[in-house]
C-alpha cells in the first residue's frame, strides 16, 4: 500500500458537490413537514449530500471516535491545576471503558479509539490502544518551539493514518476525542495564530481554573505567540510552534474525513483548533466538518465563527474527550435519516397547502 | 381498577426530592472528570434524581411517544394556509411510519402511539391508533368557548389514561407530541392566559404564514382572550375556552408523568402550553418536565421561561409531532447514563486537581 502522506490527503479534498446539494433541498420541499421546519436539520442534510455526492447521503453508522492523547510542556508554566499525570491516567480509564465518552458512546452504538500520540508516560499496550507515540509530550511553547516540523507532520499523519484504518474498517462518520492535561493552553494560542484573534479572546478556563491562573494563562499564551509569530499560511509552522500532538493528529484525522468525503463531527476547542489547521492545509476539508457542540471555551465560539460552522449543541460542556461529538451523533444521523425514511406529500396522499 | 381522575393524579404530584438530588450533587463530583465540565447535564441529571428520588435515577428506556390529534374550530378563521383534512392525513401517515417523528423516535428506540382525541375527520381505527375522540374539533373560540368544561377535563383525562397505560406496560420516560391543523393559534392563546403576555408576544408563524396571516392571528388571539377573559388560576376554565383537545391531553398526560415521577419530554409550542396548564393544576409537576428543544415559535420561549425550563436543544425546529422531544431523549438518557457509567476518581485512580 502506498503510503498515504499529508500532501496526498490535502490534495484529495474536494469542494463540496452541488448537484447533490440541490437534490437534497429539492427533496427536503417534498417531505411531509412544513418548509424549513426542522431548521438545522435540514442545512446539515444538504451539507452531507454535497460531502458524500449522493442524495440521500448515508447514514452515519457504524460511527468512531478517536481519542487523540498527548501532554504539553507548557504544564510546567502552570496553566493547569492538574497533574500531568492524569492524561496517562485517563488515557487507562478510557480503554477500561469508564470515562464520560465511553457511557455516552456505548449509547449512540459508536466505537473509542485511543491513540497515544504524545503521552508524557509510557502506556501499556492495551486491547483498543494505538501506539503512535511521536515524542513524550512537547516542549514548552513559551522557551521554545512546542515540536520539531517533522514531528507537527508525523503527528498529521499519524490522525490520517488513523482515520484510514477506521474508514477501511468501515467508518461512515468520524469523531474527534482529545486527552491532554493542559491542552486547552496550545488550543487557544492555535486559534489565536490561525483566525487573527488575541490571546485574550482565545483562552478560557480549561478545566476551571481562578482568576489568577487564567490571568497567567493569557499571558503563557500572549507569550508563545510573541516568540513564534506563527504564520497562518504556515499550517505545519503554526502546529510545530504553538500547538500539540493530540491537535496535529486531529488536524490529520479530519483532512482524511474530508478526502474520503465522510462526515467528521468536531468535538470542542482543541478539536476546533485541529479542525481550524485543517482549513488551513485544505478550505474545502470545512464542508466534511460537523461542530458537535459549542464548548464553554471562548476559544470554540472564535474558531467555528472562522470556519462558519453552528455548533448543534449548545450545554455549556468543556470536558473534551470527544463527549460533545458524541452527543451530537444523533443529530447528525437524525439529520440524514429524515431523507431516507420520511415520506413526500404525494407517497403518503397529504395536502399541501 | 379505579377511575385515575385529574384530582386524583393532581393529588399524587408531589416536590422533588431533596436528598436524592443531594446525593446526585455529590457523586458527579466524584466522577471522572473535572466539576461542572458537562454543564446543563450534570443539573439535569440531579433534577431527575430528585423526581425519581433516588440516585442514580432509572435510564429513561423505554421511551414512549404520544401523539395526541385534534382539530380547531378556529381555522375558520384563516389563521393557517394548511386544509383542515391535513390533521387526519397526518395522523395515518404517523400510523404508516412516514412522518418525521416516526423516522427519529426509530432511531431513538422509541415507540409512537396516535391518540385521536379530537380530530374532525372520522379515522380508521389502526394498530397504533388509541380512539378518544372528545369531540369532532374544538369551536371557534373568537366566537364562543373552544369546549365545554367537561370536554376539556374529558381531553386531560384522556392524557392521563394514556400515560398510565404506557407507564404500565414499562414505559420510563414519556414524549410528548400533537398534531392539529391551526394549533399554534389555541397555544397562543393559552400561553398568554397562563403567564401574562401578550397576544403578540405569544403568537408566532406556525408553520409558515406571511407578514399579513401573522398580524391577522394575533388580531385573532387577541380577541379570543377578550372574549373570554380566562383565569389562569382555574385551568380547567382556560383549556376549555381558549384551548384544544390535543393541548388539554398533554396537560393530562404531563401530570400523569409526574405523578408516577417518570420523567416526561416537552416538546416544542403546543407542548409547551399543555405544560402550562398542567403545572397551573399542580406546581410540582414542573419536577418532572424536561424542555425538549427550543421551538422556533416565540410562545415556547415565554412558556419554559415561565417554567424556569431550560431547553436542551436549539436548532430552529418548528415541527412538532414530538420531534423535537425525540431528538433530546438521547440527550437526557447519556446525562442519566453518566451517574450509571462513569468512573470515580477512587475507582478509576485518577490523581484530582
Amino acid at each position: 500500500m502506498t503510503r498515504v502522506t499529508l500532501e496526498s490527503t490535502v490534495a484529495a479534498v474536494r469542494p463540496a458537490d452541488q448537484p447533490a446539494m440541490a437534490a437534497a433541498r429539492e427533496l427536503q420541499a417534498r417531505l411531509t413537514k412544513p418548509a424549513g421546519s426542522l431548521g438545522a436539520l435540514e442545512e446539515l442534510s444538504v451539507r452531507l449530500a454535497g460531502l458524500a455526492g449522493t442524495c440521500p447521503p448515508p447514514l452515519p453508522s457504524p460511527a468512531a471516535v478517536a481519542v487523540f492523547a498527548g501532554d504539553h510542556g507548557v504544564h510546567a508554566q502552570g496553566v493547569s491545576p492538574w497533574p500531568q499525570e492524569v492524561t496517562a491516567q485517563m488515557a487507562l480509564n478510557f480503554l477500561a471503558g469508564g470515562a464520560v465518552v465511553n457511557a455516552f458512546a456505548r449509547q449512540a452504538g459508536a466505537s473509542v479509539t485511543v491513540v497515544d500520540v504524545g503521552v508524557a508516560t509510557p502506556l501499556p499496550e492495551g486491547t483498543d490502544l494505538i501506539e503512535a507515540n511521536v515524542r513524550r509530550g512537547t516542549l514548552d511553547m513559551t522557551v521554545e518551539p512546542a515540536l520539531t516540523r517533522d514531528e507537527a507532520r508525523q503527528a498529521v499523519e499519524t490522525g490520517i493514518r488513523v482515520a484510514e484504518e477506521m474508514l477501511e474498517a468501515g467508518a461512515k462518520c468520524l469523531l474527534t476525542g482529545d486527552m491532554g492535561i493542559a491542552n486547552t493552553t496550545p488550543a487557544a494560542a492555535l486559534i489565536a495564530a490561525f483566525t487573527g484573534c488575541t490571546a485574550e479572546q482565545a483562552t478560557g478556563r480549561g478545566t476551571g481554573i481562578d482568576d489568577a491562573t487564567h490571568a497567567h494563562k493569557i499571558t503563557v499564551v500572549a507569550a508563545a505567540l510573541e516568540r513564534h509569530a506563527p504564520d497562518p499560511a504556515d499550517p505545519l509552522g503554526v502546529l510545530a510552534t504553538v500547538g500539540g500532538l493530540e491537535h496535529a493528529a486531529i488536524a490529520g484525522f479530519i483532512l482524511a474525513a474530508a478526502a474520503h468525503r465522510v462526515p467528521v463531527i468536531v468535538d470542542g476547542v482543541i478539536a476546533a483548533s485541529g479542525a481550524l489547521a485543517a482549513a488551513a492545509f485544505a478550505p474545502d476539508a470545512i464542508a466534511a466538518m460537523v461542530a458537535g457542540h459549542l464548548s464553554a471555551e471562548p476559544g470554540a465560539a472564535v474558531a467555528l465563527a472562522h470556519l462558519d460552522l453552528e455548533p448543534l449543541l449548545d450545554l455549556g460542556m468543556r470536558l473534551g474527550e470527544g463527549s460533545g461529538a458524541v452527543l451530537a451523533l444523533p443529530v447528525v444521523a437524525a439529520a440524514v435519516r429524515v431523507l431516507h425514511e420520511v415520506a413526500t406529500f404525494d407517497s403518503a396522499g397529504v395536502s399541501e397547502k
